[in-house]
């Protein structure tokens, strides 16, 4: 018997069909002999008209109000996926976030996780019952609703699986499971039975599909096992796992891109220590993350400074370059929203040099130009032309073997 | 400086121009100088969607998970209220019914409220804010959300007048307050500026329009002044208030009518006692409620027993007749969903005799024969033909003279 944490995004309980879907399934897995926990996002498209809806009505938006709205949508998924498992015959009982004892800080919108008691989750599963968990939401220590912001729901089901020392936490999604590279781009893209939990976390956080980043940094720090699969076909996805029990480990898993990358130059800044700190500090201010930055080797006496960030933060980004720029005694500012990041991930990278080497030949070999570089141990990123990108992955992927 | 619990009803609410006017409202009640609690029902259809939603996934339905999924609509109204005042400057918090200390019994989807722990709107409205509750909803002692029923939002509003002592408890709806009959009928109704208690009650249950009947006792048996009033025009509306205020009492002080009744009648009972009884305890363990009763005076030894019910419940009703008729010894069962009970309410009836007589003349004349009559001290009732109904309506208006 193992007990399983299973989290339904929103495409899987996006509409009547598909939530009674979810109650099979769950049934069958009862029948094969073990416990479920199940945890629910809202129904597909809910949280976007709730904050359309918001948008209708204020400019102001208080966070703690935003929470309180955007946790319904979980409410109406729970309670239809509750009476679906009834008309089964299975004992299933719906808990908000609260009731879960799912405590978090008091951020709202972007909450953490302080403590889970879960009691009542336990009391539900002794007696037979399935628990069915609020995704994405929690009670700050005040007794508000906060949610846990983006990708909020992976983050509640790896929690509640480390908090119930459950034996796997299943991520339901839309896509099989995570891929080599992007199947819309390049079609002979292989779905990855088992990926390491380092891998993951640079395939998520270099534009990846499957996981949230932070749901994976959870899941590795507290040893869940997470297993991302479909919903749709149901068939086994991939298993995301500690690296040691990766037998053969691959140089290169997976190609990523990230179009949503946008870079920023300031021109001319003079060589003197201090100024780059106090660039980077004003926009950690600002609450702006930087991705990339590269400095010139300064001949001159001055420097170009060029960083990225996400493309939503452009314009922060540029309004604190700008206002900087009179006291670094830099000459201007020249931002670029046309750029793209193509990633290598691999594990393997760490033992194997070369891969450098070949990342570049073959992107040469394609003509396309990098414009800025960095690194893991496990990672290689470029920046490339948005036009460049999805040339770039095919040639990398082919290169790699990874088909 | 007044404290107002003022509730807006699911169209006073029903989309973001609403909405942004009811905290325009708000914030015309705090610059007068008086402190408001709001109470919010679910925006528009909210709560129909929710129940089809229900019906597509579920034929059991349990009712834990009904009102999980009912209590999502106020949160979705409550936020966004709390955002349009927040717009306005004005510190708004909401409160979900259990956060808000509306604690009740277990009896899902239709719950008792059974204490209110007002600690936290005491507390906002102390730090000058405007609590924004979910009406309609609560908690268990057990720690589960409940709703109230019918007419929920109406009774959480006039609960927390209570507890609160507020000095008014407005409802905001889409009338302008209570008539003397429905104006859709009598183009002449009048809006009465002030009903008792005990008037409103009959009133309420005799299908008229403006407030739940559950409402109403809670705010009688509280000493709680009501005040119905349209969120539309914003003018004053009608105040429901202790009888002995109102200083000249009418004769007849409005005319309802309610449609959705039915009749069923059992014929040819023997005439033995216990047998009506034996009839009446099997509609009331299945929960019917039976409005009207007459049993015609035997002189052949058997009789026939007619009532009335919701047209909800004739099927459920029938049934039940039909399954005791053999051992009443009855002959057999009728069913008449074509009837209407038009209901006469006034307080001064009680102390004027010839209402009944004048009642009987004024529907004579318009050859309306009258199926059944009961009445009250400040009532009388007649089930009619339906298609006499408003034409019962109109002339009874006329020869009270209540336009």
């Amino acid at each position: 018997m193992s007990l399983l944490v299973q989290k339904f995004g929103g495409t899987s309980v996006a509409d009547a069909d598909r939530i009674r879907a979810v109650a099979d399934h769950i049934e069958r897995n009862l029948r094969a002999g073990d416990q479920v926990v199940a945890v629910v996002s809202a129904m597909g498209k809910t949280t976007d008209q709730l904050v359309r809806l918001a948008d209708d009505v204020s400019s102001t938006q208080p966070r703690r109000e935003v929470d309180m709205l955007l946790s319904a949508g979980e409410r109406i998924t729970m309670a239809l996926l509750c009476m679906a498992l009834a008309d089964l015959g299975i004992a299933a009982t719906s808990f908000t976030g609260s009731q879960a004892g799912i405590i978090t800080d008091g951020a709202h919108t972007r909450a953490k996780i302080v403590e889970i008691k879960a009691d009542r989750l336990r009391a539900t599963l002794e007696s037979g019952g399935v628990p069915v968990v609020a995704g994405f939401q929690g009670m700050s220590t005040d007794r508000d609703v906060t949610t846990l912001g983006r990708g909020g729901s992976d983050t509640t089901a790896v929690a509640l699986a480390a908090a119930l020392d459950a034996d796997s936490c299943e991520i339901y999604t839309d896509v099989t499971g995570v891929f080599s590279t992007d199947p819309r781009i390049v079609p002979e893209a292989r779905k990855l039975p088992r990926v390491s939990y380092e891998e993951m976390l640079e395939v998520a956080a270099t534009g990846g599909r499957g996981l949230a980043l932070r749901s994976v940094e959870f899941a590795r720090n507290h040893h869940v096992p997470l297993h991302v699969r479909s919903s749709f076909t149901w068939e086994p996805g991939t298993l995301i796992v500690e690296e040691e029990t990766i037998m053969e480990q691959a140089v290169v898993t997976a190609i990523t891109h990230d179009e949503s990358e946008a870079k920023v130059t300031v021109l001319g800044v003079p060589d003197q220590p201090g100024l780059a700190a106090r660039l980077f500090r004003g926009l950690a201010d600002r609450g702006i993350s930087v991705d990339m930055i590269v400095q010139n080797t300064s001949t001159t006496g001055t420097t170009d400074i060029s960083f990225t960030v996400p493309g939503d933060d452009l314009a922060a980004s540029a309004d604190v370059a700008e206002s900087l720029v009179p006291s670094m005694g830099a000459t201007g500012v020249e931002t670029d929203d046309d750029v793209a990041r193509v990633s290598l991930v691999g594990a393997g990278m760490k033992t194997h040099p070369g891969v450098t080497a070949l990342t570049f030949e073959t992107l040469a070999n394609e003509g396309i130009n990098i414009g800025m570089i960095s690194t893991s141990p496990i990672r290689i990123s470029c920046v490339v032309r948005s036009a460049d990108a999805e040339r770039a992955v095919r040639a990398l992927h082919a290169a790699f073997e990874l088909a």
